[in-house]
């Protein structure tokens, strides 16, 4: 059930950022969420991270978004996930690596911790 | 306690990282780990994670790991970290976010799953 949950914000953060909809796609994550983009510090709490999915947005041109889970384990009210992003930006593609580890608050699974790197072609 | 455990981890990881002793390193790993290099694709299990860092420590030159802790939450058998690693290697120094999801198994904490990119300058 966690795991169909889980995958169903996926869909809304996929559809959030398809919208270019940063005020919904900053309420998947917790309050105190921290998200690592590459070449960057880390980046603490809702507001900064709207931001910053602001900032990348523009600066790739992100029209498109697809997730897929490789791995999602649940233990209690945490979860961790391994998976993989495609992307459709500007100049064409981009896929990408991720590890999200999930925290569930006020029943709802929200991202906790978001990092993410290139993926081989 | 679990916190000082995996911080003693952290510095076996370093103490592996500058000797070079691969069976050590990869040791500290889950034995069905998954890391996820940038440019790679997810890498899974002890023996591939340790043909992945002798791979990577002869191509960067690796010649010493600092691990600095930003964040450790602990949720029972699982914990997850954020932090920055200090890299002397070849050419001089690198620096990288990363993320591990930490689990603990008959008494001991591995990394369980381990992911990281380039940090800002």
């Amino acid at each position: 059930m966690s795991q169909s949950e889980i995958g169903a914000v996926n869909r809304q953060f996929e559809e959030a950022a398809r919208k270019g909809d940063l005020d919904r796609l900053a309420s998947l994550y917790t309050p105190d969420a921290m998200a690592v983009p590459p070449d960057s510090r880390v980046v603490k709490g809702r507001e900064n991270i709207k931001q910053m999915w602001a900032g990348i947005a523009q600066q790739i041109g992100l029209k498109d978004v697809r997730l897929n889970t490789l791995d999602l384990q649940v233990a209690g009210d945490m979860a961790y996930e391994v998976g993989e992003a495609d992307l459709t930006i500007a100049t064409g593609k981009a896929a990408l690596n991720f590890v999200v580890v999930w925290k569930k608050t006020d029943g709802q699974w929200r991202l906790h911790r978001d990092i993410w790197n290139t993926k081989a072609a």
